[in-house]
């Protein structure tokens, strides 16, 4: 093994029931003003906005609420988000809900610190800082409160991507009982993002001992949960695992990057309205199937309790249900996309072929 | 297990050969003029005292040198480090050399942020911010490059302790070379000093899934390289191995604090010059041997290949060599010490009585 790595991840985190009224405290080091970006319903149904407000007032913070957000936030929304609160004097975000809303608040964020800067410029530029971020995730799966990353999508280019600068959040308030009452498919959805994101960091070109020990502590965690899929009923102790695991799936991902799957996965959440986190798994098959390190494949099915890749594959199709066509002009045009933005394949340990890509979208067909 | 945990960590952390001139550009974040705190002679023999400097210079960062700093850095010397350098502008503070130059900066950088507070009152207060401190250890065995504690020593009380404020260096380059010419009795010092941050770390009332997963990980680097202790000799590959166990031992501590080995021994380094790892490893058959949760215990032992207590404290015995002898006034003194300090004791799981911390220091005896 080389010895040489990186580890960063200067997120401070704190995980329990009311976890977010118990340390307070920290968010009046991030300033007197904040704007809470959020959706528009559920985190008014499962008491978060409720308690973040309460968390604010307590320390004497004012804020603004922007909650216009949705599941796939775009350049021209972080714009809107950043006008209609410009004059505010806000010093810092708090990001609250799916993924997509922390994601949103980091993008904002970063028009926060850099004023004359539109969304649509800061999207292309690199290594703008942002104000302070602090998020507050009601489902366990982006793992966003603890990476730098934030997916917005450019409707003109028609695709998804990073927005490009780096923004850890603050602080993480990670109370599980705002996931007790989602509903099992959105669980699903997401825990398969959470343990996309472990799969992709372990078996990734950037793998370090510190992203190994949290990745394969995260695995053995969705161990535990495999009959509850099946099941397709967690139970309050199992939640609270799963955002454990959707966590350290973020940390692990923070220091690797992610790989195949969510590269090839998300136009299909873009053009065909596929959820991310099922997106992700339709790819599986073909990644796995042509993953070249067989020892440290095998590591991770043992882990996971699977004989082969096989055993995983059937397990994923057991508990995944998407429905998928392509057709063999959509998967050269996907495939043509993909070659063109090395960048995302990069991760991978082994160069990445026409053909591959091509194999990968032919398997996540599913009529 | 109980779900609730904290985590923060927010070091930038590189380890591996020049990793501080391959990524010297993290070092211009932190300002235009360093103060590099070290002590006379080693770091200018193993070469980290170039690398520093070269590193500045590359970045066009000016520095100043205070290189009076020893192995216990007291009250007075921070100040004077502060006075002698007051008017210089400095930026940030790079500590460079042992833990205790690593400690020293962090105290340093305190009266550098809050001007007008001196070392001592500064030693009595809470929360005080620092000037950003970058971490260059040339040891393996304190973790300070990864921690917020600063051990200082208090020459009128006779005591070290925690400086009491947290600094966490922005910064760490963990270079394994400047180890490959050290002695084996100071590796093994310094080693042991890490090993103990796993196992108080372990063992520790406030261990959660995150330090539990890191310190298994370091307790099982240090077992790969438990015949090379017993031969006296590390090969350069097992030093990197030891380098990455010793950070990993500051993680845990940083989340868990540390434990009754560290509390007992301090005062057998003050008062009897026993260096800080092996007057930690004295302290060790006592303190397992009262240890009451049994199956974390044994859970540890297998993680290093021990079958019993009596078979780890074999195995330090072989390679811990001190002579150490305690008049029961004396122990009846330190034991006094201890226990009106609560504060040394409370991270550890059960109650600790006066008998049992008499019994510590008496089995720490060997004459």
């Amino acid at each position: 093994m080389d010895h040489t790595f990186q580890f960063y991840m200067p997120t401070r985190i704190f995980q329990g029931s009311d976890c977010l009224s118990i340390n307070s405290h920290h968010l009046k080091r991030q300033g007197r003003k904040a704007l809470i970006v959020t959706s528009t319903n559920s985190t008014k149904l499962n008491g978060s906005l409720e308690d973040v407000i309460n968390g604010l007032e307590k320390e004497n913070i004012k804020y603004k609420l922007y909650d216009d957000c949705d599941d796939n936030p775009t350049i021209d929304l972080i714009q809107e988000a950043f006008d209609k609160n410009e004059r505010e004097n806000i010093d810092f975000i708090v990001g609250l809900g799916k993924g997509s809303s922390i994601d949103a608040a980091k993008a904002i964020g970063v028009l926060f610190r850099n004023r004359g800067i539109s969304a649509r410029e800061a999207f292309n530029m690199k290594n703008l800082r942002s104000i302070p971020i602090v998020a507050v995730p009601t489902t366990a799966g982006s793992g966003s409160e603890v990476t730098p990353y934030s997916i917005i999508a450019d409707q003109a280019a028609r695709i998804k991507k990073d927005f490009g600068q780096e923004s850890y959040p603050k602080l993480a308030y990670l109370d599980p009982r705002y996931i007790y009452t989602a509903d099992f498919e959105s669980i699903l959805n997401n825990a398969f993002d959470a343990f996309s994101h472990l799969v992709e960091g372990y078996l990734n070109l950037n793998a370090t001992i510190f992203s190994d020990i949290i990745a394969e502590r995260g695995l053995s965690l969705f161990t535990s949960l495999k009959q509850a899929f099946i099941n397709q009923s967690l139970l309050p102790e199992q939640i609270d695992l799963l955002m454990t695991a959707s966590t350290m799936g973020g940390i692990v991902i923070s220091q690797t990057g992610t790989s195949l799957p969510h590269a090839l996965g998300y136009v299909l959440s873009y053009d065909k309205g596929i959820p991310h986190g099922l997106a992700t798994a339709a790819i599986y098959r073909g990644y796995l199937s042509q993953y070249k390190d067989s020892e440290r494949l095998h590591r991770m099915l043992s882990i996971l309790g699977f004989a082969s890749t096989e055993g995983l594959m059937n397990y994923i199709d057991k508990i995944i249900d998407y429905s998928l066509d392509l057709s063999e002009a959509e998967i050269s045009v996907y495939t043509r996309k993909m070659l063109s933005n090395q960048g995302k394949l990069k991760n991978h340990p082994d160069r990445v072929t026409r053909d591959q890509i091509s194999m990968m979208y032919r398997n996540a067909i599913k009529k």
